[in-house]
């Protein structure tokens, strides 16, 4: 396999959670990974070889422009590699819009694919973690890309999480199937008119917000502004009243004494719902395979998001996302 | 004051919770309450008076069609009460979308309100909740109603939660003036252009999903889709982790022995996230003052849903939004 090309200067802790990152992914998982970014700012790579690109992408910089004029950036660079069959993935842990148009501008769409959208893996207390899809590359949508959401989030699901028969739900405030905007009543019934059985998956119908963190469906689609409000929703709450317990856990000798007792029993949980465990979210529909990491990545997460990237050029993600959206 | 019109037949636990929450305001607080409903299903109301009503509206009904056909159920005879003086304000836990239509067509739109909007507090962990807007009312919006919501969360912050100069913010996926949808833009440069010192209140631009359990803002102000969506996320969100902690505590019996010492620092945050401490969402623009109460509501929410109904008829809450919006 190609190597996968980490952009080593973006994210919170970049160059050093990165180049740790990628450094725990070839040694202790063997997968081929190339560095992209400032030689002398990455310090010890190992064995890993890098790329070197002089500029830095600022994570609060506006992507479209960024993307265009600096092209010696380790994310354009990275996304070069892609494009040159340097590489056979990008994974990038910096700025979210820059990452996507270095993406999609260098390596293109997809065949027949409207629009590139954000897949993330929201975990819940059981099973696998529900795709949520588009979680913010298109503010605003047409129902015919919602379509295709569907579908390539049902093929990303199987690659995925191995959901053999994915359970395609969208987004609403009511699950009858006339509730909510028109470009949720008008998907709908595009949505119902798909014959899912020759794509392997089912169409299941509205599901609510209080359903992402459930059973309901493997596949939940929406426009890129609700499913970016929906993921930011999640992730605020989660944290909120995470550290509400720590403090809680705290406050006291007794508590404290008793949290400690309580930690063989916690950590699953910590497992289960931290978004480090799921390596980040994932462009889905262009022709460059591309994890977009949180900002916040440790070496850890970036581990497990360069392994997500490699199994899914191994499972021929964009080739199987091709023949769903043509089907 | 006039009486508090509780709709006795609405909830999962209705009668029984319902009337037991009157009776609990009633008896605990001094709050003149009149219960709605099927007078022999009721049962004893203490002291409290009953306006017979024959019919109910389920849970799952069409609002508009029961609304307009269920000439005597309890929500419509509620609202009447509230119309004909016979009551300051009307609460339920039933049908959400019935109990919205019951008082917009029973009662009316204060003078210059375009749209009422459903008004939810959300707690975070420190600090008083904050008041979310729409929360449902309305799947589609024009950004002209987001500033009227803006008003009308403004006023509401300052009666419910006593905050003198409220910070008003626009729900969107950036931070930036710029960022999110054409609605979203739009709504930014006209409640930009609000001279929000008359209304006692700051309008602190956008904030995004992790920010409603924050203290960023006082109300934060989206179309009824993206509420209800953030608003059911929020709460599938807390529902599930709770869940699941509190299957981690029972899990082995040294889990179970710490987590029972560990309740008295739990105990505070139970209070702060539980929903029922909050006694429901409050719907804003119509001339009846309307409590729309969780269907799963204990007859303590309901307790808390009245006593909330009676301060905002006692502030005036009517008054000052009709002022407010045609400032």
């Amino acid at each position: 396999m190609l190597p996968i090309a980490v952009d080593a200067m973006g994210g919170d802790n970049a160059p050093s959670a990165i180049v740790a990152g990628a450094r725990r992914a070839h040694e202790e998982r063997g997968i081929p990974v190339v560095l992209v970014g400032r030689p002398d700012e990455i310090g010890d790579t190992g064995d890993i070889p890098v790329i070197a690109a002089s500029e830095v992408i600022a994570m609060d910089a506006d992507p479209g422009s960024s993307v265009r004029t600096m092209k010696d950036s380790s994310l354009v660079r990275a996304a070069e590699a892609v494009r040159d069959g340097q590489a056979s993935a990008m994974v990038s842990a910096g700025n979210t819009g820059a990452t996507m148009a270095s993406a999609l501008l260098r390596t293109g769409r997809i065949k027949g694919v409207s629009r590139p959208a954000i897949a993330t893996a929201i975990p819940g207390p059981v099973g696998p973690p529900t795709v949520l899809l588009d979680a913010g590359a298109n503010a605003e949508c047409r129902a015919e890309w919602l379509v295709q959401f569907a579908q390539m989030g049902a093929v990303f699901a199987r690659a995925r999480f191995e959901i053999e028969k994915p359970r395609v739900a969208l987004l609403s405030i009511g699950e009858e199937a006339g509730k909510g905007s028109p470009l949720v009543k008008e998907a709908w019934g595009l949505l119902d008119a798909v014959d899912w059985s020759a794509q392997g998956a089912e169409f299941v119908g509205n599901v609510e917000g209080r359903d992402l963190m459930g059973t309901e469906a493997d596949v939940v689609v929406t426009d890129g502004f609700t499913g970016n409000v929906a993921l930011k929703t999640l992730e605020g709450c989660a944290k909120n009243i995470i550290s509400s317990l720590l403090e809680a856990f705290e406050s006291t000798p007794e508590a404290k004494e008793a949290s400690e007792k309580l930690l063989p029993a916690l950590l699953p949980l910590y497992q289960r719902f931290n978004a480090d465990s799921y390596g980040g979210a994932m462009l889905l529909g262009t022709k460059g395979p591309c994890i977009i990491s949180h900002g916040s990545s440790s070496d850890e997460a970036m581990m497990n998001a360069i392994s997500v990237a490699s199994e899914m050029v191994t499972s021929d993600l964009v080739g199987k996302i091709g023949a769903a959206v043509q089907a």
